[in-house]
């Protein structure tokens, strides 16, 4: 019910069974956008995707930051009387109530014997249903007509658009540029201009003997568990130069190197007609200049594919800026990373770039390395994030809540407006403390990696109560944090959590030409995994992701939305009906004992 | 020495150190091609590959059979004197002794117990290596230009012709068909003739509506300890018509389907250009005609291709053959599989076209299913091949030691004759019995799979101190008999022994596009592999391969055929020299072990 509640203030996603086993029912029959997310359908072939007049009018609503959250306020009087303008804003005395809630609940003995057990239950449950079934399930595949695992749509949910192009893809480009525009100028120094071939040169490198060893951007033994190392993979032949020139939307060349190998990427997903993705890009929150330089990057070089939507990603790195001077305090980074978009959302006209490029941005990632300790305890006594001016970097779950807090207030504002809304997909669970799962069971939509529910069996459990789609990256957990045999992505499959597969970094982790194929075929591989699971991982991946409405019912059927079975189209699944009503019953089951509990309870209390 | 013997009588390989070690130098002057077996180098670009125009002419020797091996006259009258032309030939007795003189070896307490001490000690000397020297070794590719993982040359080892396609381009293929050729004629049954449309008709089938589920030709969980059904995969929606008309060189079409397939796989390794295979064709011995069949399918659809190189299988199925009365008995079959070969090679003028066919054909392999128990214990008592009626099938080592004495007595009139040897390479130690890998030992210039060598510690050993390749194909194994973990192919390679990685059937193992690199990207995520593994792996599959003295030089560098660090060009392998030399030294080092020992018996001897 706390993340009902969460999830429903923010226009996030919960399922309708689970709430209608918690007594809000939400009736089959009502539109499937109730409730929902709200994606910008791709524009129709004769339509312009760069098509900058259709901005609606200004508002003009006021948007102050108080504590490290925008308010919004109709207009000077109202600011002057603070009364903001009519939304709801979150609460971080309830919301810190909430947390301690959960916190208490997953560290309650009887509680976790309870989840223990009821997910070994469901471990074993699937067991069987394999035993039998399998022959079954297979059966049904096989009479489909023209549908198969190749042919089914499959959505890289989780890759960052900086590393979305293999190694190889890389190397060639960056071998093609020379060999095409040795002399253009591509950076200014000190006042000089800096030819391609001046910056081979500086680095003693002739880009024709580049291989993809002296590129050394592949991750491999030496970065297990050295998220430091790994980040310095970014840098081609370790040299931050060519990172800067090649993988940056901000440069002398406005990022046209890193547009044109994204494009590339894209054209190959085009072709491939059946796989998605949803790169992320980096906004920083230094400055808010970043947000109309991204937007006018996206446009300039003209970066829509309708097989991509894009993710914004928030790096975890305040301490860096205000150790180099360059923000005063957290709330600053808060109001850089989201005044731009409060500002383009009460008035698209003046910014009309960015009003076109939030049509294709979908949702907020947070990055980075979760393993790295805070010594701060979040709580409602922590300075807010106006007076966070130390040069230590807020802990995890402080981030998530102002990341949500201010997604959902714009959610709000954007929703009101009939604008489209965001979803928060933090990366979680990767390394470091299990509280940060407990933070965004709060606060995200879905999550990221999500393998340290391993070792919280209540967290687990809650995480497939409440069907939260987990986007997870076996190859790179295997370069960075866990082997790929120990790898819980089979045992969350068959337990019933909602999983799909993604790359996270081609450019780091992957060989072939086609990264996403190589995860699923290594999957496969690895855990013998039948059609039907990976076409059931495929079908996660589309529901997960930010796609539109009318793409999802091209791609899964009509019904996509409702639960169980009928919202399955197996000629557009691949997945066996007999898998759809399997899962279905055993999440009825498992929540029917929850509800019965409660009432017997409710009962109980009455009597007495 | 017992298999140096058997190597030099065939024309198989030996490695150089190993002879040195033993007594038996060969000088590093010596020209390359001494005692190595000679593959006809590839045509020049401006050659027609095809041009019957070149056979040498007619030396009118006569060829009989006697105990299942084909002996050579001069003439009529040599004949009838039973003397037969001078070349080494078999002998049983020998063979059998030496047999059993390694069989007792792999038994023997004290060998045992060193050949496992030996092998720990190589893998712990390994991880000493990889820990002190993994980064001077990266260090050393990352500064050797041009040349990475991507673009050093690679051999597919063992892949079967008739599986090379994967399951999606079968698929596409059999649509295509359907769409442009319905009405064409495919086939004749009962005098009648029967088009595509009547074919997928007569099988209630639509093409269009045809999915890779449908089509049922990849392994999955059923096929796992059981070759009889991963067999049946082989039949595309489980209809023998079908892979009679796409997989099979002799049909109405005369295989035109099958090697338009073929094509479009050769076609992809030209395109990939640093891609070589070395798919298995069938003969089956139950008519002397396959040959010619066979040779002519490949002219007329001119299969040839400069990154192909073709291997002859036998499938191990004599007893199907003698049930359904097609063979008297097994020395007919021996008859029908070799007797063709040694009338083209003496006649060349009256055999064309086998003659051409036989300059691109490198080799033979055995297969079948290993598993397969067999009553019957081979000894020079048992009945020989001529009077081998019973419906029994003859064990493996029977068929072996036939297979490589017909083989011998061939390569040693074709050498005479100056033209092109054959390999010896079949299948062994993919499952059954240990004693395999035994008669491999002897009769097999290098061997697939090899698994079972994990249960042999002598064995294992012996074929270390051999470097007899081992072409490995750990997907294969994890569908059928060996899950992927607890593959050996790491361990393997770690000690030193010479593997490679092979794909075996695509069609039935792999996802993607690029089946080789599939399995290599899959070796490297699951075990880690460094990029001077893979490429050491690669080197390796060039060498085990049956490309040219020519194409080894160009692909490997000038001395590939020399042992050590003076045998390897980085700038063409980019394998590390500290890697080169580790594993020269190591092998020296255990060589010098036992070369010692039988000195100092030598010397125990001669005081006594």
């Amino acid at each position: 019910m706390i993340r009902e509640k969460y999830a429903r203030l923010a226009y996030h996603r919960f399922p309708r069974t689970t709430a209608r086993y918690l007594g809000h029912p939400q009736t089959d029959t009502a539109p499937p956008e109730e409730g929902l997310p709200d994606f910008h359908p791709p524009p129709l072939p004769q339509e312009d995707p760069y098509c900058l007049h259709d901005a609606p009018p200004n508002l003009g609503y006021l948007v102050r930051m108080q504590g490290g959250i925008l308010f919004v306020y109709d207009d000077q009087k109202m600011l002057e009387r603070q009364e903001p303008h009519s939304l709801p804003y979150p609460d971080l005395e309830t919301y810190t109530v909430d947390m301690s809630h959960i916190l208490a609940l997953i560290t309650d003995g009887p509680t976790k014997t309870y989840c223990h057990r009821r997910l070994n239950f469901l471990e074993s449950k699937f067991s069987l249903h394999e035993m039998l079934n399998e022959m079954s399930e297979f059966k049904e595949l096989k009479s489909n007509p023209h549908r198969d695992f190749y042919n089914v749509r499959k959505v890289d949910t989780h890759i960052h658009a900086a590393a979305c192009m293999n190694q190889k893809h890389l190397l060639r480009f960056i071998k093609h540029t020379y060999q095409t525009e040795p002399d253009r100028t591509v950076a200014v120094k000190q006042g000089r201009k800096i030819t391609l071939r001046q910056v081979f040169d500086s680095l003693h490198m002739d880009p024709y003997d580049l291989t993809v060893d002296s590129l050394d951007v592949h991750a491999g033994r030496q970065t297990f568990h050295r998220f430091d190392k790994f980040n310095s993979k970014y840098n081609p032949v370790g040299a931050s130069e060519l990172r800067d020139l090649y993988l940056k939307t901000e440069n002398y060349l406005g990022g046209e190197y890193f547009a044109r190998m994204v494009k590339e990427v894209a054209r190959e997903l085009e072709e491939s007609k059946y796989q998605y993705s949803e790169p992320r890009l980096s906004i920083y929150g230094r400055s808010p200049e970043e947000w109309p330089n991204l937007a006018r990057w996206f446009i300039q070089h003209k970066v829509y594919s309708p097989n991509m939507r894009w993710i914004i990603q928030v790096p975890r790195i305040y301490d860096i800026f205000r150790a180099k001077k360059l923000l005063p305090n957290f709330g600053k980074m808060l109001e850089n990373i989201f005044l731009p978009l409060f500002q383009a959302t009460i008035n698209p006209q003046d910014h009309r770039e960015l009003h076109l490029f939030l049509k294709y941005v979908t949702g907020f990632d947070s990055v980075d390395d979760e393993s790295k300790h805070s010594d701060h305890m979040f709580s409602d006594k922590s300075p807010s994030p106006d007076i966070w001016t130390s040069e230590q970097n807020p802990p995890y779950s402080y981030y998530l809540y102002y990341m949500y807090a201010n997604i959902m207030v714009l959610n709000n504002l954007r929703r009101e407006r009939g604008l489209s809304t965001f979803l928060f997909r933090p990366h979680c669970g990767e390394a470091g403390s299990i509280t940060h799962l407990v933070s965004a069971f709060l606060t995200a939509d879905n999550i990221s990696h999500g393998l340290l529910l391993k070792k919280s069996p209540v967290l687990q459990y809650l995480y497939y109560l409440a069907q939260i789609p987990i986007a997870m990256s076996p190859l790179s957990n295997n370069s960075l944090f866990l082997e790929y045999s120990k790898n819980p992505l089979r045992e969350f499959l068959h337990k019933g959590l909602h999983v799909s597969l993604s790359t996270d970094d081609p450019m780091q982790f992957h060989y072939t030409k086609e990264a996403l194929m190589e995860e699923y075929a290594i999957a496969a591989q690895v855990w013998k995994l039948s059609t039907c699971d990976l076409c059931e991982i495929a079908r996660n991946s589309v529901l997960q992701s930010g796609l539109s409405h009318q793409e999802k019912q091209k791609f899964l059927g009509q019904n996509y939305y409702k639960e169980g079975p009928e919202g399955n189209d197996i000629r557009k699944t691949n997945v066996a009906q007999i898998r759809m009503a399997f899962r279905y019953e055993t999440l009825c089951n498992e929540l029917s004992f929850l509800s019965d509990a409660m009432k017997s309870e409710e009962i109980t209390a009455l009597i007495k």
